[in-house]
């Protein structure tokens, strides 16, 4: 079986730090990220490192102030989405022309962080996004205004916490597929956001996809499938 | 302490069924409805004989067929909104003039027994109400030509089940309050319900007040407690 | 369609913070809050300060420490109901006369932040309200010897956490409309306010209507609907 | 170890039916019950029947339609509490003088089935009790009026569906052990019973105790346990 | 606003039995489904006959088995996925050429239904799928041996209940867009389809993206969606 | 209504603090405890200056650390369970002769906490108590050697983390009444607890009578009721 | 990679039923059984009859009572675990001499049907078992009475519902494997079993293995693999 | 009855610290480990000397850092899994040899704090394990590269969190005895390890055992029990 080529990273005492799966891109288009959530700041630095080092750039998730700080002073031009723990380091892939863009619509200011989130990992994949905010279903004549704008998406991430109602209603308005991303925005019975994936779920607008709680990196990637999707099938109509 | 008689209903055994609290009405402006579930047909009969006899009307809610079907051989012209299990025997109060009337929006077609059971029960209070159904958030059009038809209603109960979110888009439209009845409608991660209602606590429009779920009786009651309370009002003016 | 101008907020850097629902107010009856949760303490600031300039006040809930320190900075005479995170900024609107008031019912002194958020909540609205702590349903007696006073106010906001049992004993004594907002407090199986969320949704009295856990906030919006509806509809006729 | 006598009860073909703990009552002060749940009839009944042999008589809960026909032909005289499933077969012993007696308050008539099984098995165990109905907290005069006589009970066990508050309020007027019994009565958010639990759990009433949903048989096991320990401690005075 | 022309739909006495959305797809690229879930199986009959008549065809979902069988009178050909209560009736419009097409892949015989219901429903859209069973990660092999085949698809849609690893598996294979949608097979603690579903949206393969539990319908109309999109794109480039 | 006499306590500057209960202990045969949390500890403090004046001592309980210094500084011998946030200030009534005495059962030294809280509330009223600890069911010869001097209390309090099993164990060995009070240690699937109060909501011992998580106080408030009641019952013979 | 043959089954049609894991037993020691859950009895039994043919015997598990009596048509003497839906056909493995046996202990009666699916399983797989019931944890003596023999194990299986404690104190008192398996047997507050299943978990008694709600079936795999190990390894000493 | 003996262990000032279970290794082929959670550090490492001093080591888990900092000062060679909590003092028995040992297979990095746990509590109890990570189901390749060295041990501790498939992927491809280990690693839907959990109860590869979330310690334990029944089995076979 092909597609399965490894490399261990190891610290100065000769531990094991991780195995990289090298082929993961070659195998499912997207390279893989570094899940801080769990690591010491210096094993995902170390890790960061070499992924910079093989491929150019890295993406790191779930970062605490501290490591984001180590990463900031190995690489003083870091991008960092800092409230959702995101850092992108090296330089990423330029976009591709005429593949179309991602729009990231966030219900709230609130909810900006997860859509940032989302944008940094579209850059690390050479994808092109737009945010929009403030966009929340109580104030629908802001959301109707960019209705235009939006239908010329290809693809629409629609980020939400509280009763998370803003993608159902997308997906009513527009034919693009539609991602939607509750997040954990609000309290009491929202039960750390629980109470928007439900919403979400149960959308009666048909054709709603739905990622994790605050999952906008996940989101991100299954934006990038989508889109690389249709490229990958003219290649194969070449 | 006054405002507290009761009644005691009993069966041809002389075994009490019931204490009917005759006061209710005096204290909280709603007498009170029989509730159905657990109790035998002859029971549910014989307590709502006993309040149309002495009231003039009786409210039952929670009743099964063969309930229903016992009630409506006992008074052939009973109301019936059958899938809910609610009936309404005799003849209930004419509507005060001049008092402005209750909107019900149902979501879906699916949702309309839960807003027939509170038109009836509004009815039984002596209050107007008009019905208006398949204005959920996918079709947001449909909901939006009702827009100004809706702002005329003193108060507007919103009826849907899945995600929930039509009350909150409504709430974000008019300055009327705005009563939230979430319903089981839905399958799968709907839990009964509990999406619904989850959406509807959560909602990013303030002002939004909910009931349990599929609680047609309880938010029309909530309706009357709030157009009565402003004639109540005027009165201690006068 | 109208009611729908909004208006952009930057920071010195140019960067949009947020954009402001300038026409909520005359679409809803209730002007946009400030939702600071997950803001900056100068991203709130500078949002807060818009509103002030605009309209003359603004209403800030979900603040942490820091920021209602920031705010007090600002605003020296700043009125806060600390522990729920809500402050007051600029000057409210004068009560209208005529209107009636609302009675805000805490069941313990643990209940009072919640309480406290609801009365500046409608203090932001010009809404007069009266508050009374520690009327749980433990001490019936001092709750029925409030009963009288209760029977009084036009709108009644009942606050309670553990088991929650307030809101539904008072519906069951008086005809206003009861808003009923459970609060967080209580350990072990409270669940963070669900056993009293829960026990309000079932309460066997009806017309109880429900808010989120620890939203004072949405109670006194609502509470404000339920006062001004009357008004409205009054104005329809003249 | 002593206290550990079992007997075999078999069927025609031999094969084990069950083994009953005989010496229950010695070690624990109440004789084990047949619970009727997933037992084919015929088993039950078996059972039952080794059991009133021995000791005179024999409690059945959670018992089907069917096991209860069947019970009924066996002992034409069977006492019978249908709704719960309860069955109380043979001579149950008389109460002994002088213990008190054990109030039961249903909140509603719904609820009377779980009260019924309470009031077999306290008749099954040779103490005496008292039922009332339709005292729930929506009618609070009504239990009001039966204050003084609740105050004579030595136990009270409080039986209640939907937001389960009248144990709270009951243990904030008497002294007595308050029993508290959620019932599965209710819809919607009362999720089977356990917002009644929930409630019961979280009373500001200190002192509540809490049995499972539609446990009327365990409140009752457990109210004997209180009556019958006084005695047994003066026993052991003498 | 343009896109909103509704149609009623009235039974024999003139009764409103829906308003149906005809230009759902023109705003989204896929026309009303018929709900069937609380409707009459005479009014899912007038509701999916007037689809028919207007544009052809008509799917209908969440269909009990006496709809499905009034439903199979009236269209002999009817095209039926019994187990999950959904049927296209008419004539579905072709499927285009060059567009790809969608695998789905079930994890076990008994998530078929499922399956067949997003197959049923990529038919009605004019969508191209091809379906494979009984490739659960219990038998990897299988799996394994069918990836060739599943790396062909332009959309993955995986269908599984109990722990639902399946889709996560296949996302860590494959750079197609993958579609989740868990089933309620399984018992005790899948909590009728819950583990699954939490499965999915916890996946570590990034990029999957889930539906609501049994929404096999759901999946396919984001497929489409997703198989739509590039197509709009290349008009929009043309 | 008599019993319902109240007291004002206020601070320095007016500010009302909290309204005593004052005739909750004749009501109920407990006074009223304070509870801190959610309180400022000045706040507590008064309160309970207020309860010690009046009545010589005062139980404070869901202290923080903060407020037990405070305490401390105020009452150098101030009684303290420390980890459960428990103290008791002044000095309690003696331990009336002749009424039996309650055990309190722990089943680690994890739950001693809880189980002081218990011990400390009954000192506060005036009952005896006897702790003892590590008798969980892993090691139950432990449990069985300490069997008969269990046999003798009065009352059995088993506080138990968790699975929660030793509550249920015990009462199938011994006749007395057991209150069971489930604690939050343990991790992961115990949710806090919620798993030790559903093993003993769900024992197979019946009889068994439960509280809420962590709540010594509670079970001790009903020991004492317990106790209390064959007094008053002896009294009224008398 | 080898292991992985599989063998079609189709119905008289052609349409293909379900792909048989042929070399499941070669890589995990356990044969596919059949999961009848969902399938028509027809399809059942033809699974059936394809393993029956190539291998000597079947296991069925999840049937209903439709196809547990399609089975027994077709093979007389099927072995029936009916309550739990549970057949085994054909001719299973003499049990191997010399490897020990598992006994399975029920908690009572009612939780008998998923002890005999753990035991039908285990005959369908050659191991030798020995069932004993009614030793739950209110009983204690009856359980300490079989402990030699329980002693003699090789694994221990305990099976119980309600609060589901039985598995923890046997852990806590022999040293062989002990494998827990929660039933559903319970009301109220068991939910369903999830009561049980979370006192397994969190068991103080370190070592338990815990399987799904009433996955009899699950145990006795799990016990062979246990029993069989320590085979495998004696060879690869060998 | 036997293997019951017990020490106290005592603080300078003669407090009970607690007692512990000495004969538990004798009863169940475990000693008892020191859980720390809700211990001051003094008195965890009071009772780990006195286990270290009777039986040269002890095993203390869930310690917080306070706690590992002192038992390091007091045993500077202390084995430690630090982001576990587990500490090994003393010398730890040798491992028996030809036994067999244990492969732990953690599916991430952030797994392997509770994988070390499981490794350290092997050595306490005298076996061999060997660990691997990072073989999660998203790099399959990586998982099936190992799969003879894993087919190898004699038994499998798989650790995973997220969806936690890992487990039943695993035994679906050896025939040892699988032991599911699930962690809290994730965020938002996770919900603190439960998804993983349910995951791993549903599997659909039979033979899978659980236990809690995070419980390393656990599984190991009865990792043991496993290998050590096979020898005492033989033991009694001599």
């Amino acid at each position: 079986m092909d597609g399965d080529r490894e490399i261990e990273i190891r610290d100065a005492a000769g531990r094991e730090l991780a195995r990289l799966d090298i082929d993961r891109e070659k195998r499912t288009g997207a390279p893989e990220a570094v899940f801080a959530q769990g690591k010491a700041p210096e094993e995902t630095l170390a890790i960061a490192e070499a992924l910079v080092e093989r491929r150019g750039h890295a993406l790191i998730t779930r970062a605490g102030r501290e490591t984001l700080a180590l990463l900031r002073r190995r690489w003083p031009d870091l991008r960092i989405a800092a409230h959702a723990g995101t850092a992108l380091a090296g330089i990423p892939p330029e976009p591709a022309p005429g593949r179309g863009w991602v729009a990231i619509a966030a219900a709230g200011t609130s909810d900006l962080p997860v859509a940032e989130e989302a944008a940094l990992t579209l850059e690390s994949l050479g994808r092109e996004s737009r945010l929009v905010a403030d966009v929340g279903v109580a104030g629908l004549h802001r959301l109707l205004r960019r209705l235009e704008w939006l239908r010329q998406a290809a693809v629409i991430i629609a980020v939400a916490g509280m009763e998370g109602a803003l993608p159902g209603v997308l997906a009513g308005l527009v034919p693009a597929p539609v991602l939607a991303v509750p997040t954990s925005v609000g309290y009491g019975a929202s039960f750390g956001g629980a109470a928007a994936l439900l919403g979400m779920l149960n959308s009666c607008a048909p054709g709603l996809m739905v990622v994790n709680i605050d999952n906008g990196f996940g989101a991100a990637v299954a934006a990038a499938r989508i889109l690389g999707h249709s490229d990958q099938r003219e290649n194969s109509r070449a």
